[in-house]
């Protein structure tokens, strides 16, 4: 995890498997929204609030909106690596800004972003709680 | 459907999308359960009992166990029909058996099952309730 | 299909299955994407030119970009009508509108839109061919 | 990796996502096969042999029958290690048995095997090549 100016930056790495492939010999284009998934997620661990411990405390972020461009295609066992970056502009919900490299090349081969509200245990729409306020705070603060 | 004996049979079209294609340009393995389950509810609403009917009487048909034989692939565009058949010798939960056709021809190209205990809203394995076999017992048995 | 101006639009059903639903009791967001890519098929299909054909003489639309707006969620055994219609205003390759509404309702639950560069057998960003835009153009003009 | 008697084992640790759970708050059955796949590819991997090396010499193992027994349920965000094994018995193909456990649990969740002819690039089925064979052997054999 990195922290560029108020940004916070996490890394992971995901090996493209045949059944995230297609006829074309390429990764389809859906799949990348199942990785950006698991990047974020891997992100509010690393922050020491894993999801689950969210929607423990009674609440969740869906995703409201997804957004993809696909510059370069991927294939088979590619070692893909997903920059994830909050974006802490936005404050009613989150957003996460995401960037793919390919086999430790540094072009991005894609790049993406998901909105997400916050919502209550009614499924209301709410201001993300201080808890998670504070360990975005925490964790984009300058030491 | 058909029925045959004291069997029930019944047929579903689905259309390979290139989503479920894989890098061999072929579809690939883990879908046709994707499919078992789109027929296998198709039957179940063919009987007039939706799948979503039996959830709300607070019943659920998970899969223990999941099966399938691919003698010869199928491609992105082919037209499959899966035809799923009732195993009325099985009492304690469900098994279904499946045959997939393809673009009308005569010969089998996968076939599989899945078995499915019958559990209550507590997770209890239970027998199945008599509205599902009241209504299995009139769609096999002769009119 | 409907004609509306230069606009051409095409509707297709689908079921939400338990394979595309989450641990949220809803649609998972990537799957829409498949539903696009199954609702832009049917959408060739029915101008008599399926994808397979176009492939066939040698030019490929993949996804550059993919975008969805989830406004509100669908569940399990809902049935979709994924509403898809041709953005002929892009010339360069071809770009698709998503429009979907769920049980007959009259509500848009989702929408989004692919772009997709037209390849020919080498891999280069080529002009839609001909026999495309000829078919586009029967298909759009009024009778 | 391990070796016990003539036996390989390989296992490889693979995170639940949301994407993979279902409508009943577990991970979808059909998913189970494609992490059998990323564990097994991992574990040619661990040969030193990766199995895009094997395409690439011109032999290809396709899934001809896959299955699978979920015994307990596992859920999102849980931690799964796929425990590999080659069931050296089966000379035509090859043939992969797996194990699920979770969490670090001795229990098995989950096991199943899939079974793979060698296919040539003329899509001829073949024996495992000699280079196929060798690494086979010496990473099974006693040191």
């Amino acid at each position: 995890m990195r922290k560029t100016g108020n940004m916070l930056t996490h890394r992971m790495k995901i090996r493209v498997i045949y059944g995230d492939t297609d006829n074309m010999g390429f990764a389809y284009h859906a799949n990348y929204f199942r990785w950006f998934e698991a990047a974020r997620t891997e992100m509010f661990r690393a922050w020491g609030l894993p999801y689950t411990r969210i929607e423990e405390k009674g609440f969740f972020l869906p995703v409201s909106e997804a957004h993809c461009k696909f510059t370069s295609p991927v294939k088979y066992d590619d070692l893909l690596e997903i920059e994830t970056t909050l974006d802490r502009s936005v404050k009613a919900g989150m957003k996460f800004d995401y960037n793919v490299y390919v086999n430790n090349h540094d072009s991005i081969v894609a790049n993406g972003y998901t909105i997400h509200p916050c919502l209550n245990s009614e499924n209301k729409v709410v201001r993300p709680p201080s808890f998670l306020q504070e360990i975005i705070k925490k964790n984009t603060e300058p030491e």
